[in-house]
């Protein structure tokens, strides 16, 4: 079985200025990788819609799924709602279930429900609403794109109810080796070993240690036997005690 | 004058996988930024050769200058370097200038420079080098495309002396108001703020202080003055005196 394919689409000036490390790339980059859904490209565009729009429309053709992050908060530089709907055609006004969300949180809390802050209750026509455990304000799914917000402990919250939902594949899974010898030193064994098992992505990532070279190899597959005996074939490849790895 | 444009390319199923989280962007970022070059999309993309060469020619051709990490060292996942060769067109093999460095540097430790080693000095024909203060193996330069290591601490000496002779812009400047109260309070005066300042660059960013909700608005431009007197502005605007910004 072949594992559906993902893209992730990062939009915000804060991060391509070097103002905000972005987070939220590593964290889906592992979730995925947990549930079985290959992540195959990441795009980083900046506030500019006519950017977004053509990362959408790209990525949402080329894979199974889009999950974007950031820009669907009330401020005028919060523009992906608009994004999104012009990408696929659709008209984007207020959503009536997600303005009863916005209505019950604010209710709740005493803040004032403003225009402003209406701006979050929009989505394009037809989009499925992604909960938002922390500040309500939701996300949407249209087609295979799956919008979310940037604050990191929001957009954690919303990809954890988008993954229950998801159709995943098999987990990918991983072991990994570290061999005390420099990468230039096992590269040409190691390729040798990639070629005789091609059903596995092999990785070889150089570390240092108290001065010394070492080599992080790392195998990926899908099944636990096979991986279990790369691994054994690795370690006397390279004459690493399992107790080393 | 307009800056120039650039975008980024990081390479490795490492980092897509969600193994490794990837600094060499944050860095890049705010390099890019210090010297006036504007950071416009970064693309990560995956150990595959198909996918490195589709996204060099899209990016070359969009921006004037594509940056890239990753893929360069001596195992067989390292394949970065028959890629760009491939999307332009060009020869890859045995860099004359390269080998030399290369040679040197094993001759100076006493470590055999074998096969695999020898790869590190493969280039596109006509390629430029990128000097690597740290570990002798090269990057490099062919077109508009700057092709260096992932290791951070390499990437961050090759990425300094590339930027050192690159044509750069004005420095993109930055001024941030830090006002204690919710995006959606001050949501419609930043947008007629930002409606006025149409050189500015206008961000908004949540954060919550001691159970308060705050919220970090950056103006970015490239004038130090337009900025001070739009910070002066703003403080007015939203009531905070320059002590509390």
């Amino acid at each position: 079985m072949i594992n559906p394919s993902a893209s992730m689409l990062v939009i915000g000036d804060e991060i391509l200025s070097g103002r905000t490390r972005d987070s939220n790339m590593y964290h889906l980059a592992k979730e995925l990788t947990r549930v079985g859904i290959d992540l195959v490209e990441v795009r980083f565009v900046s506030d500019e819609e006519s950017e977004i729009i053509l990362a959408v429309q790209q990525l949402s053709k080329k894979f199974n799924y889009v999950f974007t992050s950031g820009g669907i908060g009330p401020t005028h530089d919060d523009i992906t709602a608009d994004a999104i709907g012009k990408a696929f055609d659709l008209r984007v006004d207020i959503n009536i279930e997600a303005k009863r969300l916005l209505e019950k949180h604010y209710g709740k809390t005493g803040v004032v429900l403003n225009e402003s802050r209406m701006r979050m209750a929009r989505t394009p026509r037809s989009a499925k609403l992604i909960p938002n455990s922390i500040s309500a304000a939701p996300g949407f799914n249209i087609e295979n794109v799956f919008v979310m917000a940037g604050v990191p402990a929001i957009f954690q919250d919303m990809i954890g109810s988008v993954l229950k939902d998801l159709k995943a594949g098999n987990p990918i899974l991983s072991r990994s080796l570290n061999v005390m010898s420099g990468e230039g030193n096992i590269a040409k064994k190691l390729k040798e070993f990639a070629e005789n098992n091609q059903s596995l992505s092999i990785g070889s990532y150089p570390f240092q240690l108290n001065g010394s070279y070492g080599t992080n190899v790392v195998i990926r597959g899908k099944e636990e036997n096979i991986l279990d005996e790369a691994l054994i074939s690795l370690s006397k490849l390279f004459k690493v005690s399992s107790d080393d790895s």
